[in-house]
């Protein structure tokens, strides 16, 4: 039998030194490929130690691939120069994606993505810099589950005055990112109930309600917006839906859509209405309207925003508003979980938005996204495709819509634009269950785009979507 | 009927002119309380204005509380010096917990934060301050859903050094704390499934499960861990437990039990062990014993980790690893899901940790702990309590386990410990439908407590356990 000499050893645990004289005898080929290693226990007597080092050092070496084990007959050398590197890394290599989002495209107008020289990060850092030396005891200090009181404070605040809505901090809870919130949100209002998504809409929501299995509806528009009947017709309880500014079509809804859905909701018990503010602060023109939140009286309106347009796509900060009634029931039921977003960047954005910047911020991201909406139309009307082409829904956002006029197939004018390193996003593929009722524009989110191409960008979209 | 001059008026929507025109007459009493607005329709014919105008100004008055809404009658003039108060903010003050939980306790056994002055902040001051220097396009570049690729590949080699673990960057998928990591999994594994944790075990893991609507069931511990044997019985499919440490009992679990739970988890189709490894680095003596994940040859286990528990609880990334078949599964369905933490915090995680500036602080943070629990079981030894009290499980992690002989029953020890200011965590608060099992155990978590007033704290403990 094998024998070591385990007395003597130093530091680190006894069943280290086994282990490793074991895989060095291994290496060194002292004990051979296919060699049996002896039975725990005797080996152990024999070592003078508990059986329990001999477990572990064979632990150590079965994950380390040096032995295998074979079911009631023991643990066996194994071919480990040919086989370790399957069985060290079981996981094939280049079978998922592991790079970010930053696509190769020359232009993509499919998602949008703060462009890094508009991140206020001189203004940010500094901020950083006095929390980190004011506030090291509220760094360290575990959060309430809704978010640090002065970061609700400040959203409390900047939703008096920019939106008119009169909210309490106590109301506002903060999130890692809308997406986290819907979860929560199925969690709080039940996932025996029917949601309702907008068709055409945003299609992560269907995603992500469908993930949770709750049944989910998609209800058409018109040109106000969500149509109530439907919600009555297709027995829903909770519509999801983006008034201010509709994604992808632009529509906002008008006020009295706004009242005959809060009256849909203060018809039956357990409607709600999830108001998706998402872009509210980047309308560039036109009339902004109040939220349903500040119109509601019977407490049916759950209202959501982000900091992801607002303030950059990377920080992950959003947070909702929650009636009275459901924000008793959240902290009965889910106040148990722990925050999801750093203190190191509640307090920073706390303190950002109390020193007026983030105000400043996004004054200067309104500018600089008209300026480019500006110039990305004027390159549409100085280029050929002007003749092809109309627009809509360019009042808001950080997208238009873009009518081609072609007898190509949509699939078609996509493939070329794309093999010119132009990413395209079809209106069509944001309806559900309707295939071929638009067809031909497409949603151009150009907060991503190279300006300096913008000639170039055009020229190429016509020659794509010329016979 | 009410007549304004609307024309002239400069910048701003029109709406918002009438809104005003009309609040003003509100407060000034020239419309009075109780007095109803002219309808919608032939005010706007009146003003030459569209009605979407006199509609906005409404919802605005209506938002604000100055008018209220009787159905098919029309809008009235609120009592709004008297009802502003409620009607504005129908949320009422101090329903709902908005502190911290800084709790105001002298000495808070009941949960663990970290103290604010072992966090590194200078160094990691300094890491954000390079990140956001070096690193400015990145931090503005959508990560994938995984978590960016130098943190993940930080992690794969942290785990490869000190943990024995072979794993790959792509199988680790980073997330805004283990609680939102368990809601993806429930989505990735199933709602339809059964679950087990550990009784006694961390209660929130059941109340989430429960949270999700999912079967959850309770398997008891013996002196190796979960008994396997109950997890047949139960059929249970996907196991949760905390096999290097067990929390809040302490308990180590064996290879041998190890080795039995993954026959267990390889001989039913979708069986799965969530290997929680919460506290793995905060071990303080003893062997360290292979994760499961190393040992795990059928692709079986999911191994979850936290850089809560060593960084510090107010910075809130985790991660897990998963098998190949799983990964590929989210990749399918779950990938269009955003990331949860912050680009910023991720590139200064990533950075600290491959500047080797995290082992650094895992080694400073076990000697404080190390010294911090001697000083503690010192001061146990040096009081009245020494005679009263037998201590357990004090090898790992931030607490131990200290058994009071009192004839008190337990419920009497905790609250004249908390009219002292002491927060004590009986251990039969962790057990599940088993009352009196355990009585006056108590789970000592020591990492917020001040050492200064050990002996005080000791002396006060004594008296709260004596007749």
């Amino acid at each position: 039998m094998l024998t070591y000499n385990l007395t003597d050893l130093g530091s680190g645990p006894l069943y280290e030194h086994l282990y490793k004289s074991i895989k060095n005898d291994i290496i060194q080929g002292v004990i051979k490929i296919g060699d049996r290693l002896p039975s725990k226990r005797p080996f152990a007597k024999n070592l003078g130690v508990s059986v329990i080092t001999v477990e572990n050092a064979y632990a150590q070496l079965l994950a380390e691939g040096f032995i295998y084990s074979m079911p009631k007959r023991g643990f066996y050398v194994s071919d480990f120069e040919n086989t370790t590197e399957e069985k060290k890394v079981p996981f094939k290599k280049g079978t998922v994606p592991v790079i970010g989002e930053e696509s190769p495209c020359y232009a993509d107008f499919s998602s949008n993505q703060t462009p890094s020289d508009l991140f206020p990060f001189t203004i940010w850092s500094k901020v950083i810099r006095e929390v980190l030396n004011d506030s090291r005891a509220q760094l360290m200090t575990n959060p309430p589950c809704g978010g640090i009181f002065p970061l609700r404070e400040s959203i409390a605040k900047y939703l008096k005055e920019f939106r008119g809505m009169n909210v309490c901090p106590e109301q506002i809870l903060v999130g890692a990112g809308t997406e986290y919130l819907y979860g929560l949100l199925i969690q709080l209002l039940g996932s025996d109930k029917v949601y309702a998504v907008e068709n055409p809409g945003y299609p992560k929501l269907a995603k992500i309600y469908g993930s949770y299995r709750v049944a989910c509806e998609w209800v058409d528009m018109d040109g106000s917006g969500i149509r109530t009947e439907q919600l009555e017709e297709k027995k829903v309880d909770i519509v999801h839906i983006t008034p201010s500014h509709h994604y992808p079509t632009g529509i906002v809804m008008p006020v009295s859509r706004r009242y005959e859905l809060l009256g849909w909701a203060s018809k039956g018990d357990g409607r709600y209405i999830i108001e998706d503010d998402y872009d509210s602060e980047l309308r560039l023109s036109g009339q902004p309207i109040p939220t349903l939140q500040s119109i509601d009286i019977s407490e049916r309106v759950i209202y959501m925003n982000t900091f992801t347009k607002t303030l950059c796509s990377t920080v992950r900060i959003s947070y909702m508003v929650l009636p009275q009634e459901l924000l008793m029931r959240f902290y009965e039921r889910l106040s148990f979980y722990s925050g999801t977003v750093s203190n190191f960047e509640q307090y920073t954005l706390a303190r950002f938005m109390e020193e007026g910047k983030f105000e400043t911020h996004i004054n200067r991201l309104r500018n600089y996204y008209r300026l480019k909406r500006d110039a990305l139309l004027e390159a549409v009307h100085k280029s050929k495709l002007k003749a092809v082409v109309s627009i809509s829904g360019e009042e808001a956002g950080l997208h238009f819509l873009m009518d081609i006029h072609t007898p190509l197939e949509e699939e078609e004018v996509c493939s070329r634009a794309k093999s010119q390193g132009i990413q395209l996003a079809p209106l069509s593929k944001y309806y559900y269950g309707r295939p071929g009722q638009v067809k031909n524009t497409y949603v151009m989110n150009y907060s991503s785009i190279d300006m300096g191409k913008a000639d170039e960008i055009m020229e190429q979209l016509y020659k794509s979507c010329i016979e």
